[in-house]
C-alpha cells in the first residue's frame, strides 16, 4: 500500500488532518517522567524519553493519523537517543500511526543514496538485505543540493512504498534568505523545487490521487502556501508553523483541496508542552498530564476541522 | 584552544592541507574486515566497521591533519552504527587528529540548538551537563533556512571553541540549481552566504588569523571558488570533489591563502577504494590494504604540496 493512502485512511477515518510532533525536550517533559537510574546517564535520559513517547502514543493514536518524531531531540543524546527514536518509530507503527521523521537530511550520490537506505528502504547487513533499524514512513530532506539529490530518496520511496516531505517554504523568519529569491525564469527559489516535485509526484501516485513525493509548506506564509499549492496540486503537504509558531486555522485553507485533503498539520510544542504552567510540570501527575494532551488535540482538531467544513462543505470526512 | 589553530598545527605537522573521509561503505571495504559474528547483524556491521576505521586511523594519524567521517554511512545501520560513529570520533581525538563530522545537520530554533548541543556543545542529563556522546571538533551545516538557523551552531562554536563547515558551493552537477540564483543584491545565494560567514567568522577567530566558522567550497567549480574566498579571507574551507568527483591540485590553488593555510582537501574514495580492484578488494590482507592506503595518502600530500610550493614558494610549511 502507498503510504499516502494510509495517511489519507488514517486522516478520514479520525476525522483530522494533523499530526502529533514528537519533540522530547528535557527541559520541558513533566517533572513525573524524570526518574533517574542505575544505568549510564545517556541512557537514563533514552529510557526517559521512550516512556514518555510511548505514554503521548498511546494518548493520541486514535484520534490523530500521524506522528512526527524530530531527530535533533533524539540525536542529542547520541547512540542511546537514536535508539529510543528506533523504538518510538516501531511502536508508533505497531499502533496504527504513520511515522513522519523529521530529520532534514540530504547529501550527494551514494552518500544520499545511505541516508534514503537507512531511513526508508533496505539495508544489505554482511548476510542479506534488512528493513533498517530506522525504519520510518516518511523522511524530511532539504533541497539546497539541487535535484539530483532528492533523487535517491524519491527513488526509495517508488521501490519501497515509502514518502518523502521536501522542504519548500519553511515557517521560520529567515526562510526568505534563499528560498524568496527569484531565479532567471522568474520563480522563485521554492516554486522551482515545487515545479520539479510535481513532475516527480507522477512517479509515486496513490490510490486516491496524492503523491508520496510530498513537500513541507509553513503556515506562516499563507500568501505563498496558496500558490505553491497550485504549483502541487497533488503532491501532500506537512504543513508546520501552526499554534507555537503563530499560524492559525484560517491561514492553513487554502493549501487543502476541496476534499479537505491533501495535507497535514502539525504541532509539537502546542501538544506537548505549551498548556503546563511550570508548576504544573513538576507537580502533574501522569495522568493528569496525558489528559492536557488528549484535550490539546481534541481542540486542535476541532478548530482544523470545524474551519475546513466552513471552507469546504463537501469536503470526504 | 581554537579547534582552528588545532587544525593549523597538524596541518603545519603533517605538511598536508588534506583530510581523509571515512565513508565506510560495505559493499567496497576489503573482504579481510568482513567477520560475520554471532551478535545482532546490525552490531555485527558495527563492528566491521569501527575495526576498519581504527585501521584506517592508526595508518594515517601521522599523515594527515584530520578525519571527515560521513555520518549517513553509520546512521545507515541505526543506533548501531551511530555507537560505531562515536567510539571512531573518540578514537581518532585520542590520536591527536581533529574530527569534521560530515552529517549536514540543520534546522530552525531549539531543533538547530539540539543539533549543534548534541554534536558540538554540552547536553543536559537528568542529574548535569555532559559533553555529547557524539562529540565532534567540526560539523558540517546545510544553510537552506536561513541565516538564523545557523546562528545557534554560531553561538555554541564560540562557547566551546568548536568549528562548522558550511555549505556554499558544492562540488556536485546540479548544486547552482539553488547556490548560483542571483540575489536583488547582484550577488548569487552562495554569496550571500559567503558574505555573511564573512561577518560571523569575526566571532570565532583563532590566533594565526582564521576562523572555525567554514565554508564547504567544491573543488569542482574553481573559478567560483576563487570568487568565495575573497568573500571570505578568513573563513577556513572545506573542499570537496578532489580526486573521485574530478577536481586536481591545480584547482583548488586559488582557494589556498599566500601561507598555504585557509583550507583543508577532503579524498574519501580515493583513499580507501578506488586504488583497488575487485580482485583486489576480496583477497588483499590488511597489511598489504592499509599499505595501499598509505601509499594513497602520499601520493595525495604530495601532488598538493608540490603544486601549493611552485604558486606560493613563501608558505610557512
Amino acid at each position: 500500500m502507498n503510504i499516502v493512502d494510509k495517511l489519507i485512511e488514517n486522516t478520514i477515518r479520525t476525522k483530522n488532518p494533523t499530526v502529533v510532533g514528537l519533540d522530547p525536550d528535557l527541559s520541558k517533559i513533566p517533572a513525573c517522567y524524570k526518574k533517574e537510574s542505575a544505568e549510564n546517564p545517556f541512557q537514563a535520559v533514552a529510557n526517559v524519553i521512550y516512556e514518555f513517547n510511548r505514554d503521548i502514543i498511546d494518548t493520541v493514536a486514535d484520534l490523530v493519523p500521524a506522528v512526527k518524531p524530530q531527530m535533533a531531540f533524539y540525536e542529542k543524546y547520541g547512540s542511546c537517543g537514536v535508539a529510543a527514536f528506533e523504538k518510538t518509530v516501531s511502536y508508533a507503527k505497531s499502533k496504527g500511526l504513520v511515522v513522519i521523521e523529521d530529520a532534514k537530511r540530504n547529501d550527494i550520490g551514494n552518500t544520499a543514496k545511505a541516508y534514503a537506505d537507512g531511513h526508508l528502504g533496505k539495508v544489505e547487513l554482511l548476510d542479506e538485505s534488512y528493513a533498517p533499524s530506522i525504519d520510518a514512513d516518511f523522511l524530511t530532506v532539504t533541497p539546497f543540493l539541487g535535484s539530483e539529490s532528492l533523487k535517491p530518496f524519491i527513488d526509495i520511496c517508488v521501490q519501497n512504498q515509502k514518502g518523502i516531505f521536501v522542504l519548500v517554504k519553511t515557517s521560520n523568519i529567515s526562510s526568505g534568505e534563499i528560498q524568496d529569491v527569484v531565479c532567471e525564469n522568474g520563480l522563485t527559489v521554492s516554486q522551482n523545487i515545487a515545479k520539479y516535485l510535481a513532475e516527480q509526484a507522477e512517479k509515486h501516485m496513490g490510490e486516491r490521487g496524492y503523491s508520496a513525493i510530498g513537500a513541507v509548506v509553513g503556515a506562516t506564509y499563507p500568501a505563498e502556501a496558496k500558490k505553491l499549492r497550485q504549483f502541487m496540486p497533488k503532491n501532500y503537504f506537512l504543513v508546520p508553523g501552526y499554534g507555537a509558531q503563530g499560524g492559525c486555522a484560517e491561514d492553513i485553507v487554502p493549501c487543502f483541496c476541496q476534499d479537505g485533503l491533501g495535507l497535514i498539520v502539525n504541532s509539537s510544542r502546542g501538544i506537548l508542552y505549551t498548556h503546563m504552567t511550570a508548576f504544573e510540570r513538576e507537580n502533574l501527575t501522569k495522568a493528569e498530564y496525558l489528559h492536557k494532551v488528549k484535550n490539546a488535540v481534541l481542540v486542535m482538531q476541532e478548530q482544523i476541522y470545524n474551519t475546513l467544513k466552513t471552507h469546504y462543505p463537501n469536503m470526504i470526512y
